[in-house]
């Protein structure tokens, strides 16, 4: 991508109007635009760093045995009666059609998979099913002031597993935990496991949670073996690790992702039954697995960051490389050097710009936090200047030398791994 | 994907709350599910189709200069009051937050880029600019009886492109043009252009449309040049066409995408100027230019069916090939070949059942419509039947040269082209 034809620019001052790091980064970078409180555009930049995430949740999700499908964002106002919940349910959006019929803009999505699912199910045989989505996911929450951390709208997965009974279900439980423990290691961030509470519907819950000033949650994390508690489950004082009786330490987190068993509350409102092999009806047994991908994506900046702007994890980073042309006298090498890059397979942000001084291209790539710098100058002669985001000490590659690299690994950022 | 773990099952009777062909076949071939008029779960199979229409627009789009974001849904009422379309947009869904903020559903989204265009847009070096999404949008429609021709949610791609002048503008208005028959040639179905009002925002708009009986729009298309008029902007009787003179046949239509030069109105709204070459401020030209991919994969099915089922063009098909086992004897064979298949990168759905009759299987195969059916059978003894979705004509392959094709082809369904 040529830097002069991308449609977003950076800009020099943090929006006045956000207090939250990844807000003010990604405004200033031009990954999102916001439109009003807890509600953004993302941009090219933003939309390719998010679409990275994703897909990296699609492939773990698919690798499970997970079916994607997409569910509706408008739900009817029967089905939020049918659970209770579309009295008990505060952040659920409520509108009226024409017809003067009663919608609800999706938060979850138990309503609509439980009954969808009643289309389907009948006998032991048609279970375990793991369906899952990506999707754009609505909340009235009353505090908007995170960024992406927390949004009235919001993307997130969600992946619901069908059982003939508990046991199944908790040893599915257990192969998504790791799935998600891969989701984090891949994109290359650490990530806590917190028992926490289940809320209404669900014994317990495990929390991923991520250790940052930004967290809403407070956890004790274990200092031995790393393990977390949410607060909100905590009985006694000093706080002891339940898994290896370990001293804890308090630390704010914010909750990328939880899973919980349901309890049978959602299969007896909607009397989601199977026959079992002796022909008896019984109740399906139900996981939920959640994950907000935008979340993710604020607290990768939360954490992946300096005084200078975004630092991006090599698997989610927008363009693999940032190609700068600083000098005229070089601009046939540079463009020579992009062209081989794409041809190469590798993907490319390319400040090709003119009239813009060395320090400030220096400047935005800082800003933007793509994980190579490539720079072609007078000073580096036929050799080009390597550098990574988070490293200050610089390389000098021939192009051969860089194109054999490429040819070796298709990707330059393998390379040093 | 082994049939025997899909999550849907095929049903033998249509619906009985839905007329439109195309809600009826997909309902029951198991690509989507009803939740209620006019909103719809895609499900596996039908996910997968969107997702390759999705795909290709998204391809054309690229291709065009087209840059990739992703607007909200919730819009800010203050916006739809400044162009005077919070009264005056009728299908418009309107909800109040418990801050007692009003939000409207976006049903399109001028109201949203065109603020966002003034936080990047000052100077005409910034133009032009493309951008496009493809997202899920909300109409409060009161007639939501076809399926997926017309839902209250729904999925579109909408690009908007600005320009220093209607000139440039409409350069790339031809463009776009250009782009939407790529696609529609790539799906495999025929499109007319046909000339239609530009209601009240625009001169005019061209409109795509697909004869079909499903279809709400009444156009004249010119028996010698296939061009379209449609019935709104018709004067004169009889109708003539206005390119070629030629005599014209009135027919019914779906219109599956649309676009149109928007008149100066919103850039006066939001005031989106810029600076030209001498300084002084000017209007932005844009044009619009949207296409409703859900409702062209109802389309779809409305012109591809026959008696049996779907028969869905190569490019979108679910899978390109569906491989039948229906002899317990031939299970061996035909789990090797679904291997070797898969081997060679073709999307593969393996009816790998037990307890189904051949019958059942062959009807089924034809109800969901994938394009090349495989069968292993004693008939077929070592050789695999191949057969092509809309022919009657089966061949007989060995697999060593069934594997020699792939090889060659990589997919198989590339082999008559």
């Amino acid at each position: 991508m040529l830097q002069s034809q991308l449609f977003t620019k950076t800009k020099r001052e943090a929006p006045k109007d956000e207090e939250a790091i990844n807000a003010r980064l990604l405004i200033r970078a031009g990954f999102i635009d916001k439109l009003m409180a807890g509600v953004y555009t993302f941009l090219p930049l933003g939309w390719k760093v998010l679409n990275r995430i994703e897909d990296i949740v699609r492939e773990e999700m698919d690798k499970a045995g997970g079916q994607e499908i997409f569910m509706p964002a408008l739900h009817s106002k029967e089905n939020w009666e049918t659970t209770g919940r579309w009295k008990s349910f505060d952040a659920l959006f409520k509108l009226k059609s024409r017809s003067s019929a009663d919608f609800a803009l999706g938060p979850t999505h138990e309503e609509i998979i439980y009954p969808l699912l009643k289309h389907y199910i009948s006998s032991y045989k048609d279970l375990p099913v793991y369906l899952y989505q990506i999707q754009t996911k609505f909340r009235d929450e009353p505090r908007v002031k995170s960024g992406l951390l927390r949004g009235r709208e919001f993307r997130m997965k969600d992946l619901y597993s069908f059982h003939t009974d508990d046991k199944d279900r908790d040893k599915y439980y257990d192969v998504m935990r790791k799935a998600y423990h891969r989701i984090f290691q891949r994109i290359g961030i650490e990530v806590i496991d917190a028992d926490a509470s289940g809320g209404t519907f669900s014994e317990l819950s495990l929390e991923f949670q991520v250790i940052s000033e930004a967290g809403e949650a407070t956890i004790f994390v274990c200092e031995q073996c790393k393990f977390g508690l949410n607060e909100e489950i905590i009985t006694a004082s000093p706080v002891q690790c339940p898994k290896c009786g370990g001293k804890t330490k308090k630390e704010k987190g914010i909750e990328v992702g939880n899973i919980f068993p349901l309890k049978e509350k959602f299969a007896q409102d909607f009397n989601l039954t199977f026959k079992d092999k002796n022909g008896k009806d019984k109740f399906v047994s139900v996981g939920c697995y959640g994950l907000g991908t935008s979340r993710l994506m604020g607290t990768i900046v939360e954490v992946c960051h300096d005084a200078q702007g975004i630092i991006w994890p090599e698997a989610v980073a927008p363009y693999d490389i940032h190609l700068l042309n600083i000098s005229e006298k070089q601009k046939a090498t540079s463009d020579k050097i992009y062209n081989s890059l794409q041809k190469a397979g590798v993907e490319v942000l390319y400040d090709d710009r003119q009239d813009i001084s060395a320090g400030e291209k220096f400047a935005e790539a800082d800003l933007i936090g793509i994980p190579y710098r490539l720079v072609i100058s007078e000073k580096t002669g036929n050799k080009i200047e390597i550098k990574k985001r988070n490293e200050n000490k610089t390389k000098l590659f021939t192009e051969k030398e860089l194109i054999k690299l490429l040819r070796n690994t298709n990707k330059i950022r393998k390379y040093e791994k």
